[in-house]
């Protein structure tokens, strides 16, 4: 099942309570993991329309990898797997925002978060947990 | 100042302190913001390299529109600012994450955040805080 209504116009969008995924030209939409328990923001990833509908139907987080141009089920490989709490998309649902239990560290670095490094002027820092695991 | 550094090969570009963002085929980056005091995601948005610089020197989150192909000073219309506390890149440096203190709702809905939304098998279904604000 990866046929999903289309988007519809304007603010109609914002308030449906269909589940009308806007895709962008390759086909993908971005999709945020997010920490139910603690809030901390693990990664961002990109999926298809058999990703999402997979993520949906599973209950585990399901990728497009843009790199090797394949379905990816997180933790498949690594172990590193993402149980779905919940699925939220936005008001004009071209972004969705998971909330998953993290096993293991959400980064291909073996750290927690893909957002480890803290940029100012200067340049990037570590912040807390930028260790890699 | 909107000419960054390019990307490096592999790992060398998860373990730098340059920053050295990875712009996309149309030269935006995703940037995600989040509450830096609950941590709740409030919107997805897109920038381009000035609109990178422009967030780091001024500490006013700034956008690249898509739909208006602008620069986009969150809140310059609305009113609803967001002072960025931090900045995080994630490791291959192609998404940033912006810790904001937001004044108003996040999203042009009037809600606090874009994310109001639940999907489920069935369709979509209101979080609490889903009514426009």
């Amino acid at each position: 099942m990866t046929d999903y209504l289309p988007p519809l116009p304007g603010s109609a969008q914002d308030e449906t309570r269909e589940l009308r995924p806007k895709f962008d030209a390759s086909g993908l939409i971005a999709a945020i993991a997010q920490d139910a328990e603690t809030g901390e923001v693990l990664m961002l990833a990109w999926m298809n329309a058999e990703a999402l509908a997979r993520t949906l139907e599973s209950g585990r987080a399901t990728y497009w990898s843009r790199s090797r141009g394949e379905i990816w089920v997180k933790g498949d490989t690594s172990g590193n797997t993402q149980e779905v709490i919940e699925v939220r998309v936005d008001c004009d649902q071209d972004a969705v925002l998971l909330k998953v239990r993290q096993t293991g560290g959400a980064c291909h670095t073996g750290r927690e978060s893909c957002f480890y490094r803290i940029a100012q002027a200067g340049g990037l820092s570590l912040a807390d947990g930028g260790e890699a695991g």
